[in-house]
C-alpha cells in the first residue's frame, strides 16, 4: 500500500518542484535559485504539517529521495531547451505553472491527511482536514512568499477552497471507499475545481465592486 | 477559570480576524482571501506558541471554535453594509484596523503566557514573556507578510515593546493579585501605550536624523 | 569543551545581529524596528533549527545570554558614530552586511549540526547537513523576508552552497580530527567560497543567457 502513497507524493514533489523552478525563472534567478526554490516548495508543505503533528524531525530530512527528485526536477526544467520554448511566450509559461501548481496541491491534499493519519489514527477530522490544506497550500505560499509575490490563495479565487473540498472527499470516501479510490477521486476533484475556476474565471465577491 | 481564558481569546480571535479582514479589503482580494487571511491572521500566533512550547497539534486545529469564530468574524467585516462606510473614507479604514490590531495584541499577549503556564507551570520567566510577546505580535507579522506589507512591528514605533511591557506587568501581578486582575491590567496597559505612542507619535531616534 | 561552541555561537549571534541592525537602517527604521531585526536575524536560524529536531522550548528561550546579546549588539551599531561613517558611502555599508552576513553563516551552519549532534548523536547525516544549512541560512532568510527584500538565497550565486560545502567538510572532519579543527576548517571553507565567490562574481548560468 505504500507505495501508492510515495507515488502520489513523488508526483505533488515532481509537480510542486516545476512551479517553484518556473516561478524562479520568471524572477531571472540563476541555478542555484532555481534548485533552492523547487525545493522549497516541494518539500516546505510536508515540513509544515511534520512540525504541525509533532512529527519531529520532518520525513523529507530522513529520506534523501525527495530532496533529490526535487532538486532534479528543477534542474531539469532549467535547461535550455525545456525552458526556452516556455519562455518565448508568456502564455505557455503561466500554463506549466498553473498545471504544477494545481497537480501538486492536488496530490499534497491527500498526502497530507493519509500521513497524520499514519502519525495517529485517531486525530479529528478537524486536525486532518487542516494538515490536508496546509500541506496541499503550504508550499505554494512559501514559494510565493520568498520570490516576493502575492500567494496564490489570495489571488486565484478558488485555491485553498479546491483543497478543502478535496480533503473534505477524501475523508468521506476513505472509510467507505478504501485509500486508492478517495485518493483518486479527491485528485480528480480538485484538479477540476481549479481547471473550471480558471476556465470560466468565477467571480467571487470583490470588495471593491457592489455584490455581496 | 477557564471560561475567562476563553472569553479573552476569543476578544482576541474577533479583533485580529477583523484586522486581517480589513487589511484584505485594502488589497482588493475577494471573499476567500478576506476570510483566509482573517483565519490566518486569528490563529498564527497561537499556532507559533504552541511550536514553540512542542504543544502539537496546535490548540485551533483541535477545537473548531477558533477557526469558526474567525472565518465568520472576517465574513461579517466584508458585508457591504459594514465594509463601505469605512472604505469611503480611509481614515475611518486605519482607526479599525489600528483599533482592532492593538485590541488582539493585547489579548493575545495574556493568553501566549497564560496558555504556556498551562503547559507547564514551571516554564522560566525568559519564555514566558517570549511567548506572550510571540503569541501577541505573531498574526500580525503573518498578515502584513502575507500582505506583501512591511511588517507593523518595523512601522509603528512601540508595538513589540508594548507587548513586552504588558507581559512584564502580567508576571507581576499573576502571583500577587491573581490571574484575572493580572490580565485586565495588562491588557489596559498595552492599549494605552499604543493609544498613546499613536496620538502623540513619539519619535524615536531614526537612523536618518541626528540623535542617538 | 562547552565554551568553544559557546563562543562560535556568540560570533555568529553577533554578526548575524549587525547584519538585521545593517538592513533595518537602510530601511530607514528606528531604534526598536533596528533592535527587533537584529534579534530576529541572529536567533531566528536557531529557532528553525529546535523545531526541526523537535528540541522545544528553543535554546534561546531558556538562556537570555543569546537575546542580550543579539539586542546590544543591534543598538551598538545604530550608535551615529559608529553608523553615521558607513552611512555616508553605500559601498561601505555593503561591506559590513557581507561581512556580517557571511561570518555568521559560517558559525550558524557549525552551530546547527553541532547542536543536532548534542540532541541525538545518532541522528543520520542527511538531517545533519540540513540542520547545519538551516540554521545558516534560516536567520538571512527571515531577515531579508521581513524587511521586503529578495533572500540572499537566491540573490547571491554561492550562499547555500557555501554552507553545504561547509557542514559536508564539517562531517568528514568531525570524526577524524575533532570538533575543535573541524570547526575552524569549515568555517574557513565557508568565508573563502563566499569572499572568492563575491570578488570573482562567479557566473553562474541565468535563465535569460544562452548557458545550461
Amino acid at each position: 500500500m505504500d507505495w501508492f502513497l510515495t507515488l502520489v507524493e513523488l508526483i505533488g514533489t515532481v509537480a510542486f518542484s516545476v512551479s517553484g523552478a518556473a516561478t524562479a525563472i520568471s524572477k531571472r534567478m540563476d541555478i542555484f535559485g532555481v534548485c533552492i526554490l523547487g525545493i522549497i516548495t516541494a518539500v516546505g508543505g510536508g515540513i509544515i504539517r511534520d512540525l504541525m503533528i509533532g512529527s519531529t524531525p520532518p520525513q523529507c530530512f530522513q529520506n534523501p529521495l525527495y530532496l533529490v527528485v526535487a532538486c532534479l526536477s528543477a534542474a531539469v526544467f532549467f535547461l535550455p531547451f525545456i525552458r526556452k520554448p516556455l519562455q518565448r511566450r508568456q502564455a505557455g509559461f503561466d500554463r506549466v505553472l498553473f498545471t504544477m501548481d494545481t497537480l501538486g496541491l492536488a496530490a499534497f491534499t491527500v498526502v497530507g491527511i493519509q500521513a497524520a493519519l499514519q502519525v495517529n489514527s485517531r486525530f479529528g477530522w478537524l486536525l486532518l482536514l487542516c494538515e490536508g490544506v496546509l500541506t496541499g497550500t503550504g508550499g505554494g505560499v512559501l514559494r510565493d512568499l520568498l520570490a516576493g509575490d502575492m500567494p496564490y490563495i489570495f489571488r486565484k479565487h478558488v485555491y485553498a477552497t479546491a483543497s478543502l473540498a478535496g480533503a473534505v472527499l477524501y475523508l468521506l470516501l476513505h472509510q467507505l471507499a478504501g485509500m486508492h479510490i478517495a485518493t483518486v477521486a479527491s485528485m480528480l476533484l480538485i484538479c477540476l475545481i481549479r481547471v473550471l475556476s480558471a476556465r470560466f474565471r468565477w467571480n467571487l465577491p470583490h470588495a471593491n465592486d457592489g455584490a455581496s
